[in-house]
């Protein structure tokens, strides 16, 4: 049994979903492990993942569409707003969505769905680098 | 330290809750692992997984009926329809949720809580069978 | 490659945020264990785990509101309602976060970005001690 760790830094360009599956498949397969269990970690709580959809990208302007309703940006609805007025939406949904997925490996590869894509939810209306932590462990 | 794969398939029978948490201990028990994490990943995006309480059915139904207020079927709402006006909430409903959990495993069993039960959440109208993959590792 | 268990009670003072980022890291830290996997279980389903901001407490007041206003307690609304008027907004709020979180760890330590910080989410009005599961395992 061998582990190996990888950190990938992500440019944003504002809000919106960037598919990150490409880099996460091909460093999981250049580390030559069969079956194992590969976590991938962001350290942010103004953006996060999620596993979504690969195919029409109407799907992406849908799901950000329902997040502006569900957690509006709304001058004097937060506490927290020295950070501008997107930022207590940005950590909520953050919480809505997930910091952590850990997908099983088989055959060298992240077991996806066919439809499946993992997804960084960047949630500031500014482009951000984003820091993602993956740890792989199996043999 | 070993690890274990297997794919679980659940034939779902339209929206609603199906606790999985038998087939799931069960396997576990077989694996003869003492100690080890066990991880669970949905191969779809418009199914998830949830950890809900076990005992009360009323539990289930005010899930379903609170995730149809909260992420609508509306016509005219989201952009992408050509799947039928199920699937756009759907991915919505499983992106609030989860496609992955991974649980301890303490003398050869997942060390759920009391009230605790793992459930798949299918969120499309029409019957599925929704793939599972299991990951073992421990001794 | 090593693995070890753990259980954290943490006791609640009712709806909060906790933040249990010290005695997870301490433990983590007095293993001997450089690179590895750290796993975070709730044994609840009406109290939840997720990561925030560590900063600025007014985060963790809107987070509440954020939360009474998304998935208010209303009589009438549920049908389950048995164990209090707090009770099934408490399951859907934890079905809304997190009851598990993996976290990579490098040179003894989960990877948290600076201003990352993992909280126990009590649901529920009255004070609960709650039962968290950890797992660590590595080299």
């Amino acid at each position: 049994m061998r582990q190996a760790l990888h950190r990938l830094t992500i440019e944003t360009r504002g809000k919106g979903l960037t598919d990150i599956s490409r880099p996460i498949i091909d460093w999981t397969a250049s580390q030559g492990i069969e079956t194992g269990l590969l976590t991938v970690w962001c350290r942010h709580t103004s953006a996060s993942l999620t596993v979504q959809e690969n195919a029409d990208p109407t799907v992406r302007a849908d799901i950000l569409r329902f997040f502006e309703t569900l957690v509006p940006e709304a001058a004097g609805r937060y506490a927290h707003e020295d950070e501008g007025p997107d930022d207590m939406p940005a950590h909520l949904r953050t919480m809505l969505t997930e910091t952590q997925l850990s997908i099983p490996v088989a055959a060298g590869r992240p077991v996806f769905g066919t439809w499946q894509a993992l997804y960084l939810f960047e949630h500031r209306r500014r482009p951000h680098p984003r820091e993602i932590v993956l740890h792989l462990l199996g043999e």
